[in-house]
């Protein structure tokens, strides 16, 4: 796709300044942009590189003041960050824009597709699922019996969706994501053996979330385990059965959350952390990486780090304390010789 | 499926009281049932929910003692927890029964399958496998050359089974869990760079495992990785080459076990637990979520916890210490200005 | 494949002591060998099974002085444990020896593949893909559209590589990995929703590097996430967007690098260690496992351990005293007593 620096000011509401000819085709971040690259410049600190870019087009603010010559066609915007942004969003939908039915794929009968589908080849649509418009179903997804996926919804390569799960409008899901595999459940026998408690409930994805891949969302054992509005969960994460992640909470990558917990709404968890189940934890709580949440949090905005957790700010503290234990000890030794040594003295 | 009161009753044993003929189609939670569906009471916590719950039918303990009217049917049994678990196996079973090969699917010429194999589409069966009776192999299944898998092993979509490796009966495997891979064994150069260790052995999954999605157990450098019977596996797990889980063991999600490692008989490990390689844990070891074990645990039935693990009793109170360290940094520093001043006013 | 002990010896360049034409089809440990097997003895620690051994056949160092009678065939080499590895390599080399296109498989017509390739049933090559020369790839691996693989190059079953990435050289990647899924960016909005920041870079992974299985490596938001040479990456890694990982590095599983942090040459990493994002690691820094990373190391060579990191051998002495907290408030709270009680004397 070739695009010329007028058509770009057009759809951006923008002025050029320079060669409105000039054609680009890619997209790259100013220090590295390259004849045919399109670039924008937001933050002052990156300024500098205006003056040295290859790109052929930059789009910056309009009130940016130049104080040298520049070889770049800019294109001069109210804000550049969100032009560029918009570009990029338009410049994807085009790159990933697919239409239409590969073969081999498998589509059960019974199954429903909305308009303008994409089913790659070697997906897999197993009876009475229902898949609404503008669905993209890469190769090897796997979709199990009587699922729902709604509009505008993306499923990347190998993602399996086990029977009766529910997935939203908007929804995009990863490669290798797999949601509604049995929950965890096993009750202890006489013998030392473990019986399967089976899972018969399903999972809810509710509408504009995003998945990572390699992400594990478990099927309740009972009910469902759902996953709220405008959640964004990031790879290799693993979700138990019968949690709910709240509206809009967001959940760094390898964070694990065990069974029939509650996150609340706007949440943010770091990386590899993880949460017992059975609890509970108040919407806005954050929680910094690798941190381990034992207890039910009850109040909204909470800050936590460590494991067991604790409050960010006396975690830090304990944090550079326990670097300099060994001082501590040195310290405290001295101080029972002194008292020793007066002892003695008496 | 359609199932009446009376034919329940029969099915369990048990004696029903009100509606014989109402039916029911799904399972639900005493506290979240609706017109046609079945439900259980056994925690008495949950008591209040016979007098509200809409669910048709409920099945209770047979001394249950009503203190007001109910408009479910009720159905009484010796367990009512038990009867609904086993209501729930047989559920399961009739909703996941699936038969036949469905095309397009790769069967090795070589390969042989044993009576009433399901194999979905897309699903791979290598040279010389060898698949037991009553098999069920999802699409997108892999399984390569020289496996064997038992009589009523189920794998889920995705699964991936690398050549040689021998997995038993009763198995369920989940989707996207790779069995076979590579051990990650590499010899440093003079150069800088490593030289691959090639790993020609393979994984055993002994009888009655139950391994969960995105779980990875690499194959031995040489012999077998291996999977003792009854053991329960939970999502993105690592196992590496050359380990060794015994009998009945669980191990919750996202938990790693570095190389030749050996885990003993009913070891409970929690989820993000890590183990370092060259070890033994003693049978029955339980150890905390998040813990990490670094020397080999010798005493059977030890609780450890934290990381490095010690003695979870201990562990606990340290973790209590560590959360005031601030405040026995200021006592130390108060006694020491204390002797400081008494050196002072000699 | 049956070979001969004059066969061997003669590869080898070794001399055989015993039987020139004893066969064996199988590599097993000396302390597991039957007939058949050929086996190496090297590390002394083991020398007494050199006397008990089924093994038919087993390669010793030339200068292995025997002490009593042997039944397997010797083949005396100068080094046993490098001759063993490299039967070992040519071993799995012509037990993974692929050629061919299996059906059904799906190849763009605009993509083109180099000689001697293995196509996989179910793989999925895209639009404008390039393959090298003899890359293997196996079923159900995905490739998205102007992907480019180098030759020699093996994807493991269900491997799934997005749009654009661009693959080595002699690079080995595992069953289940994910290669170019969309980084984790979202820009907060003003109604506590979140908006997608497009993902419009790539994944770069150069020659001789080796990928475990169900990573996750995400492309970059612009520009290129990065694998240098030789860098040997273990199972479910989560590498995040515009991470470079610097030659010759070596990662263990279930370690997650957060976006834009640099790691720099020959590093080593213990497993499930977490480096947050934005920070640069110097060349040869050495971190335990289950460490957190939290701030850019400048020194190159540095030995780092615990959650935040510190100098290794400071680590473990706080560790030391970390389960020794109580005794040490015990002490702290026992001179606080005895002052007191000195008080009062006066």
């Amino acid at each position: 796709m070739q695009f010329s620096a007028n058509q770009i000011a057009t759809l951006l509401n923008g002025a050029v300044e320079g060669n409105p000819d000039i054609e680009v085709s890619q997209l790259a971040k100013i220090e590295e942009g390259g004849p045919g690259d399109l670039s924008f410049l937001s933050n002052p600190k990156y300024e500098s590189y205006i003056y040295t870019t290859n790109a052929s087009i930059v789009i910056v603010n309009e009130d940016l003041v130049l104080t040298d010559s520049v070889k770049a066609t800019l294109i001069r915007v109210k804000n550049a960050y969100s032009a560029f942004t918009s570009l990029l969003t338009i410049y994807n939908q085009l790159k990933l824009d697919r239409k239409g039915i590969e073969q081999p794929s498998f589509i059960s009968e019974s199954a429903t597709l909305g308009r303008d589908p994409y089913v790659g080849a070697f997906a897999y649509i197993g009876k009475d699922v229902k898949v609404g418009d503008n669905v993209k179903i890469y190769p090897h997804v796997y979709i199990g019996d009587n699922v729902s996926i709604g509009d505008n919804t993306t499923l990347f390569p190998g993602v399996k969706i086990y029977h009766d799960c529910v997935i939203g409008k908007d929804v995009t899901v990863h490669a290798g994501c797999v949601i509604g595999s049995d929950g965890f459940g096993f009750a202890p026998q006489e013998d030392g053996s473990y019986a399967k408690v089976p899972q018969i409930g399903n999972v809810v994805v509710e509408d504009q979330t995003e998945i990572g891949a390699n992400t594990v969302i478990d099927r309740a054992t009972m009910g469902s385990t759902v996953i709220r509005k405008g959640v964004k969960l990031d790879n290799l994460i693993q979700i138990a059965h019968n949690v709910e992640i709240g509206t809009n909470t967001v959940i760094a990558a390898q964070t694990g959350i065990a069974g029939s917990t509650r996150i609340g709404d706007h949440v943010v968890l770091g990386g590899q952390v993880g949460v017992v189940g059975h609890i509970q934890i108040a919407a806005g709580t954050q929680v910094q990486a690798q941190s381990g949440i034992n207890r039910t949090v009850k109040q909204p905005n909470t800050k936590l780090g460590g494991s067991p957790a604790t409050a960010y700010s006396s975690q830090l503290r304990s944090q550079v304390i326990y670097a300099r234990l060994p001082e501590l000890e040195r310290r405290l030794a001295q101080l029972e010789q002194l008292l020793a040594q007066k002892e003695d003295l008496k």
